[in-house]
């Protein structure tokens, strides 16, 4: 009775992990007794109305292993938003080849477009399990815990500021590190979990959750300088001004510079450093410092290869197979979320699509402190545990000042 | 009869294991019996002439063993470039507090600081063991295989590579990585590395022993997403025209952008976006291709805490080590080098501090290919070992396609 034909595909933004997810899928779905053949399709949505479609019952288990622990969408991704007339032809694709069990593992967009398509298939009578598996670095999904691929880029930004401390520390200046995240900050809150001592950078934390005001910035950057001779900052890509518009949109219009939009109307913040050059530029100009570094962490953060959290691992596999056993025993659509069940640990539950599609989840006030520029213990508590195993950990020599003999004061 | 004083300080960039030289020089030198007092120098030769002493024979060899393994300068580091005057008053430090042997850990400026000290000595009849003990992740001292710090460096710039070629592949557009390095192109050619399968990317190399000419580098872009619909690019900072100026000088003057100099004249080069912008815009422009995304990797590369490469910590290591032993065996001053003596194994050697000082080696021709675009084999015979053990590998789905029902042609 191996008659059942499951489709499964990933979308939007690679993570580090979400090929655990699609691998978790496959296996799953290879050793339910009624499923015949397991399709990916090929970029995500774009990929299923091309009827782009690679059988994954062919690939071996082994195989399959190699690619989950590799990076990035294996299937191919795709920026596509899909509105309704798209959810129809996706539909229409999914009947034509007797489909019978639908998985997307993506973020909110792509959570909505297994809610259309799954309201396609119950207005037509056409009997279709949907799934949504969460995928997302931002960790923007709500009634989740977290995300898979968060904990993984989260670790990025941990580690690169761990090192860019240290680097800072031995050449003394101001450093401007940009990480992505467009309404939600967690990525970039991520950032105080490079530090260590008291004095460690970053000092300064600028999250989306919080109106940016350039003034109140170059004061904060100037009074972290002159206390420390140094100073390291983490900005979101996301900051913006009181209206809700871009600080790199203000700051580029003040230098009469083109930005690209995307599909949607939104200034295009990620792909370009111009946003740390612009702050870099306030920085040295307004503060009279010499010294001032700005990196944009781009593609790094999300791609890098061997940067991955081994709780992350675990559970981007886990929401996958998760997802196929959800499907065959729960005997309704949904999204697979996680929720924390212990300090630390985890189970998994399907909610409804409507729960999570469209919806976009930001930072507790808990976890932003007062001054609005740190994190607070609650968000260290949080974030922790999803790092995984074998953080690199940074140690310093402890000063035995020797007495000066030429400059005795 | 402990009666040897020895000063060890840090020059220059940082590198992901510039402390195990460090390190290896103050056990080294603690284990040899007529050394009283191991000091380091706070930033290098700026902590000198301020005689900012730190008495390294207080700390426990444990806590040296940690940050051994922490990255970044421990002692703290400097730009300074000392002159014959810097030199002197570094010189009447070190007879002041009765140092009888100088290390110092840095690249080729470092290293003619070592050899005008060791000069000052000679001439004042001042028993003075100089040695320079090599580091930079440029790879550009000459006399040596490779330098240490550059392994690490380069494993991280080949991490990078492999995984923004997967989210390109996953997300197909034009991605370009701006890499490190003036003069020598070791470091942007490591990207290579990060290359798997035959149409994976970096596609193309610009590295600055070679011209750069704008046109041909948008006919080469053109012709690698023509044929694979998508390209990813390795660019090094110090890119330049036939006449010798930085692309990056020529690009902003046709924009008016004002660029920041260094104490030397050069052009800042490193800690801003400003070259793959601009690189990213004249393809957009240009080539009127939409999704085009430029990182510039910055202080990540040689920052990055938990990118390391085993072969890399063990020889900067022993270059500390060996740089002790030197001093007390071989009866002259010198720079220790690196001599490659099989696949793979390293011998090291104490140079005369005219041969390496100051000198600037960039990459053998037989390392790039005729194209100008690629690295050889024999470049990548040479990288590959330096990487070390556990380099993270990228694997695929085979392509198993499924017959299209509704799109049939």
């Amino acid at each position: 009775m191996a008659s059942c034909k499951i489709l499964v595909a990933q979308g939007g933004g690679p993570t580090a992990v979400i090929n655990q997810s699609l691998v978790g899928v496959v296996l799953e779905a290879r050793r339910q007794h009624q499923v015949g053949l397991v399709y990916g399709a090929r970029h995500g949505v774009r990929g299923i109305v091309a009827e782009d479609f690679v059988d994954l019952t062919q690939e071996t288990s082994h195989n399959l292993e190699l690619v989950a622990s590799t990076p990035s969408s294996a299937l191919g991704s795709t920026r596509d938003k899909p509105d309704a007339a798209y959810c129809h032809k996706i539909f229409q694709v999914l009947q034509a080849h007797e489909i019978s069990h639908f998985f997307y593992i993506g973020g909110n967009d792509s959570s909505d477009t297994v809610r259309i398509v799954s309201g396609e298939a119950a207005a037509a009578g056409y009997p279709l399990r949907c799934i949504h598996i969460p995928k997302t670095i931002d960790n923007d999904l709500v009634e989740n815990d977290h995300t898979p691929g968060f904990p993984s880029a989260a670790r990025f930004v941990a580690q690169a500021f761990a090192g860019a401390n240290l680097d800072n520390a031995a050449l003394p200046g101001v450093y401007l590190g940009v990480v992505m995240g467009r309404h939600a900050g967690f990525l970039t809150a991520a950032s105080a979990l490079g530090k260590k001592f008291p004095d460690d950078g970053p000092h300064l934390i600028y999250l989306p959750e919080r109106v940016f005001e350039l003034e109140r910035f170059l004061a904060d950057v100037k009074a972290v300088f002159d206390r420390h001779g140094r100073c390291v900052i983490a900005v979101s890509e996301g900051i913006h001004d009181a209206a809700g518009q871009p600080i790199l949109a203000q700051l580029a219009k003040d230098l009469a510079k083109d930005l690209e939009h995307d599909a949607h109307g939104n200034v295009q913040l990620s792909g370009n450093g111009a946003l740390a050059d612009l702050l870099c530029e306030e920085i040295k100009t307004r503060l009279k410092i010499s010294r001032v570094r700005g990196d944009t962490f781009g593609y790094l953060q999300r791609s890098f290869i061997g940067c991955v959290s081994d709780v992350d691992q675990r559970e981007a596999r886990e929401v996958g197979e998760k997802a196929v056993q959800f499907a065959f025993n729960a005997g309704r659509d949904g999204s697979v979320a996680i929720k924390r069940s212990g300090y630390y640990s985890v189970d998994y539950e399907l909610l409804p699509l409507s729960a999570v599609a469209g919806k976009t989840r930001v930072m507790d006030d808990a976890f932003i402190s007062d001054n609005g520029t740190d994190v607070t213990d609650a968000f260290r508590l949080y974030l922790r545990p999803l790092l995984g195993s074998g953080m690199p950990d940074a140690f310093r020599l402890r000063p035995n000042p020797v007495a000066k003999i030429l400059n005795k004061n």
